[in-house]
């Protein structure tokens, strides 16, 4: 194949290197007023009074709203527990009171300093656990405790499974907080126009799904908005869903009647920029002699914030993702999201499935090395493998994930550095953890589809519609090297083109790492809808049957006459000037053969389930506790690869991030406030801390994704963090369960085990 | 039916009148420069030299450019003659020489002052019968004559015919320049965007044809531009073609790396405008006693100006339609298209049809008062009917000319004013012309068809896609309106999107008077598609079969069962989010059942033919040779009437046009050199000089319009002027074949009558 397993240079790199590339924020838009929020500085306390006069005689100030300006529909994804400004009560640092809209930031930053708020402190829920006890004070005084969701799963029997086992286990984990820091700040301009129909532009990761969710907020049809995304610096899932601030920038631009731009400064993003659920997580596992893994059970608590966004699901996805990466026989878990006044959580990059990896990838080497078992052997045991269906009813379609574990071990054994150094204070190790996850999710939604359009000009130049929206990994490019080689013309003739609502097909959007499974099997689907138009059309055209053409280098030959060489351009230009009723146009929706889950979660959801092993040599330093990761081997079940370059993009940014995750980056707060917002405080691993990251694709050749493609975006990342955990044992003995591992952490630890050296019983391995 | 026949507003009415709605001046771009073009003060004069140093000295200026900057494609609809730049002569006054782009208007106009040229005139060529000469000095070095086009077309025999005839009858006609004095002056916004795609906005008549056509300009493919129309503020023809300065301005925008923008001012409109195409005609008509016509024979020579344009199209439109209106049993058509120096003819209202309408339909009364028989009757002895094939094999599916003439004549019966007053000097007299014309035309193209995408969305709201542009006259609104009625929905939830190669279906524009009929049943086909796919769906949803349910004021309801009611919005809900794999889209190109042209011209080629009878009633003051038109009745067979208002502002609109082509405007040269642009010195008719105009409508229900709806658009013009030189006859005996009708020129010829009756021989009924 000529544009499929290659190294394709995006699309847009051009564009993006020249600084021609337009983000919201440099788009101009004349006339245009500054939008600014007013946040709380509060964790919890009620709104007694707000006083915007003195903000609203400013001059250049164009409207001061607070939430009696605004239509007081709650909005959320699963639920509806966010008011687009504060009604009564502030439920964390950075929830939104009011909101200016002014004739410069200047003016606009002034206002918000003179509005002026009188609170009633109220008690800070800053602990899960406390916060879903009965008696605890409520976030949400209309709700009946601070459970916002649970789940209670159950497969097989895990009390009788665990009475069977020859060991069973149990470890307590925990994950933290971690902001999704891509490069671009989230923010959005509105305009109403004559028609009475909202413009929107922000750079979000699902058009139809903001577009639906800012119209719930305004109580208004979602046709009434166009929603469109200009390029988008990163988002990492962190951009999935609205804030507050869309609904808010079009109730600015209603009261001024002018078009109003919010840009979040760092600060603000950070506050609102819905890290990564933080769960605890109890673990018990039961298994045999040999290492068969039989049973499974896992409690979990997880920190919500105060508004719920995409953390139900995400929960689910920490309650059952990891049932289906090994052979077990039972499961049950029961898992609870707790409100809180902390930072509300969502979706990043793993979406529920990092948390869980990270406590069982962990557990799985501690209990292994506990009865003397190689935990790689352990895992090689009692993987999945192609044809299973697990206990959750997946089933898997493809799998590479005994070749990704065992091609791991191999590299990583290569070239090993010296076990201990500098007289023994440095000392090293390596880990080995597994990962599976979807490529798409028919999770709560009927449909998990896409559709895309396709438009074959006259002068044979090829537009390629999807609602699919590229975060800067990728997708137009990976949409564009299947279009050319679906259709069998140069990619440079290929435009992927900008997202709009109104002409945009209708998608779900850029999450569950089901772009190019799911978005790209739609754009692959249109294309073969129109080859067979065009295909038909020269047939017609060179007195061949259609099935006797192909389309090759925007050619149209015949398999038995040489003579016959139509070019596209030539047909296409016929079909859109002759009478034929063809416009060289396709338009198809696509929806994967899988069936969803039942009312009980259980159902094949996934078109293609992800697969990988990454192996990690780090060295601890035993005086500070600083881990240094030397490398990473990260072999990847990708089904197959489209772009070369865009896996191994993804790798090197999925590890970095999972390193980060595991090792750097840590919200912070201090009886509710967060500590170390902004850059200056939040320690973001740099270019000069990151390994050498060798990336390897498997590829198992899906049978449903596109050319047999599978996601790779968030797999990446998720078992980064276990793999270092599992290597930092191997290479001084002690386990830390509760992310991040700090330099200060570790040091307490090694203490620990220096005194138990000395004769002092302490366990570490263990921590149930 | 409660959206077809009814008086709609316009789905736009409140965004222009408040003044929201964006014609392309109104777009704020940033940092755009201002475009503006050096225009050549002479007829016809060779380029000796150019000197554009001062003016890219001046500050402010950020390009200067000649044709040596440019792509020498050479451009232009049937004839590429049009080079963007001069190269190496001036052809009329207001030929392009060179362009500047800068940062104020006030700049740029400097500039072109700044920008010496220094020519060599050469003999003006304003006379096409002298130009049409062997040995004529010639417009284009490189052609071999004048003559840019010729048609030799003949039907049956006319001489046998003659010879048989009773009476034969010769006469000579003119009709003159007029401009089309829209009220938005035209012009374009250039910029090229990163990924090397241009973008064009231009409010034009026809955006894939105007994509094309700058795209080759340019040399580049068609698909590099995304052309985008906001609001147009009248065309009538005028901007259905590109101007030089479309790809002028995406020359100055490549040079600059920026958005440059180009406005006309109101005489360069008129300089650069596209005027009617101005013909001399010598018109046979050979007739019986009774009044049958039998045989006609024509002679044209028309003025191209040096740039040819559509004015070959409209040249055998000229030299064709009107064989068609009767009962011909043969004719003979001799045409000749000629370039001169004066300004350049194209495309207005009526596309040449008009032209031989006023000659025809004045010859028609001239004979018919000639053998003694009232011209009404002889019109309606010889009328098409429905059902005929005439003899360029035009099918006549629907026809409703005998009614027109009949009512015609019965409303300007009634009321009549006294023949004479004011002691003889006022005399007021009656005429009635006639009309036939297309509703789409399957000429020179292969394709005469159109596109169109309907989306129904989640909220049962519903957007329409179509290509075809609205320039003013409400087709929008009928594309609501069709949309609303088939699929029974609210016209309130439609959404008719703007106008983007890059999203709209191909079309191939607003012309021929084909929107209604062609791009309008491509929007009832594609809503008739897409409630397919509705009742289907909904079908699935209540348990009954699909062609037992309909759909009303947006519900599904079933024939036998009161307690089906489903909503839209819950079916297209279900269609965007369930497995069925269908988006509620639906995506469709209609090209009419007509077959088009052989190379002799003969063949069946619109998908309607529209007939129409105006009576006019005037006064003509014989002291001053002034005409005042008292009373129009304007009857036009329109199929079925879509929007009342809309047919209404037509018939208003297109009369009062057709009466100051008759009797006010005229685009007068001195030597080759424009005397009157600018509207101080062109006369406008203005308000008070309307006269009472009535529109009724036949409704022929056409059995392939939408509704059976033909178009309206350019017919209203095309009788008014023949009817006013009949009435102007009737009330005076005065008799005027070349247009004009001035005061002037009717005094004139009064005195001559005077002088006739005095006892000089004059002959002014017949001018052969």
């Amino acid at each position: 194949m000529k544009n499929i397993g290659v190294k394709q240079n995006f699309v847009d790199s051009r564009a993006k290197v020249t600084g021609k590339a337009q983000y919201l924020d440099d788009i101009r838009f004349p006339d245009a007023l500054v939008g600014k929020i007013l946040r709380s500085p509060h964790p919890h306390a009620r709104i007694l009074s707000i006083d915007t006069s003195t903000a609203e005689a400013l001059p250049g100030v164009r409207a001061v709203i607070t939430s009696k300006d605004c239509p007081r529909n709650k909005f959320g994804m699963e639920i509806a527990d966010v008011d687009m400004l504060a009604i009564d009560k502030v439920r964390y640092v950075g929830d939104e009171i009011a909101a200016v809209a002014a004739d410069s930031e200047e003016i606009a930053e002034d206002a918000i300093d003179l509005i002026k708020v009188e609170y009633e402190l109220l008690p800070v829920l800053d602990d899960p656990q406390e916060a879903m006890k009965r008696d605890s004070f409520l976030v949400h005084d209309e709700k009946k405790s601070n459970i916002a969701k649970e789940y209670h799963i159950a497969r097989g029997d895990v009390d009788s499974d665990f009475a069977d086992c020859d060991y069973v286990f149990e470890g307590e984990f925990s994950t933290h907080r971690v902001s999704g820091l891509y490069l671009e700040p989230f923010g959005a301009a509105a305009q109403w126009g004559p028609d009475g129909r909202l413009t929107v532009w922000t750079g979000i990761q699902s058009i139809f799904q903001a577009r639906n969710e800012i119209a719930k907020a305004l109580g208004i049809d979602p046709t009434m908005i166009s929603l469109r995304s200009p390029f988008i610096g990163g988002a990492f899932g962190a951009k999935i869903w609205i804030r507050n601030f869309h609904p808010i920038v079009a109730i600015l631009a209603k009261i001024t009647g002018k078009l109003v731009k919010v840009i979040l400064s760092r600060e603000e993003e950070q506050l609102t920029t819905r890290p990564r659920v933080a769960p605890k997580m109890w673990l018990k596992l039961g298994m045999m002699k040999d290492g068969t893994m039989v049973a499974k059970q896992a409690k979990i608590v997880a920190d919500n914030g105060p508004y719920s966004w995409a953390a139900p699901k995400i929960l689910l996805n920490m309650a059952m993702r990891t049932d289906c990466l090994y052979r077990f026989k039972s499961s049950k878990t029961d898992a609870y999201l707790v409100y809180t006044n902390l930072i509300p959580t969502s979706g990043f990059r793993g979406y529920g499935n990092s948390q869980m990896h990270f406590a069982l990838e962990s557990f799985i080497d501690m209990c292994s090395r506990k009865i003397g078992l190689d935990p790689v052997d352990v895992r090689l045991k009692n993987c999945v493998h192609k044809g299973d269906t697990t206990l959750h009813k997946w089933k898997i379609k493809s799998c590479g994930l005994s070749e990704c574990i065992t091609k791991a071990r191999e590299e990583i054994s290569k070239n090993r550095s010296p076990k201990e150094d500098d007289g023994g204070r440095i000392k090293r190790g390596i880990g080995i953890a597994c990962m599976n996850h979807v490529s798409g999710n028919r999770g709560g939604d009927k449909f998990d589809g896409s559709s895309a359009m396709v438009r074959i000009h006259e002068d044979g130049n090829v537009m390629v519609f999807s609602g699919e929206a590229d975060m800067g990994q990728g997708s137009r490019t990976v949409f564009a090297q299947i279009a050319a080689e679906t259709l069998g013309v140069e990619i440079s003739s290929i435009t992927v083109m900008p997202l709009d609502t109104d002409t945009s097909p209708f998608c779900l959007g850029t999450y569950s790492s089901r772009v190019t499974t799911v978005g790209g099997k739609a754009v692959f689907l249109a294309c073969e809808k129109v080859k067979t138009q065009i295909l038909e059309l020269a047939a017609e055209m060179v007195f061949r049957h259609a099935h006797t053409l192909f389309l090759e280098d925007s050619t149209i030959r015949c398999y038995y006459d040489p003579t016959v060489a139509l070019t596209l351009k030539k047909v296409a230009n016929y079909a859109i000037r002759s009478k034929v009723g063809i416009p060289l146009t396709s338009y198809i929706t696509y929806d994967p053969p899988t069936e969803g889950a039942d009312e009980n979660f259980f159902g094949d959801y996934s078109s293609a389930y992800t697969y990988a092993a990454q192996a990690v040599e780090v060295e601890v330093d035993t005086y500070t506790g600083k881990v240094k990761v030397l490398r990473v081997i990260a072999v990847h079940d990708v089904g197959k690869i489209v772009n070369q370059l865009g896996v191994n993009g993804q790798i090197t940014g999925g590890v970095a991030q999972g390193i980060g995750w595991c090792l750097y980056e840590n919200m912070q707060f201090d009886k509710g406030i967060p500590v170390n917002t902004g850059l200056h405080g939040y320690t973001l691993m740099t270019i000069k801390d990151i390994p050498t990251i060798e990336g390897f694709a498997v590829e198992s050749c899906d049978p449903i994704g596109p050319y047999g493609a599978k996601g790779i975006g968030e797999p990446t990342l998720i078992p980064t963090a276990p793999a270092i955990a599992n290597a930092i044992e191997d290479a001084c003995g002690v386990r830390v369960t509760n992310l991040p591992i700090t330099p200060e952490k570790l040091y307490w630890s090694l203490k620990k085990v220096q005194k138990k050296a000395e004769g002092e019983h302490v366990e570490t391995q263990r921590t149930a």
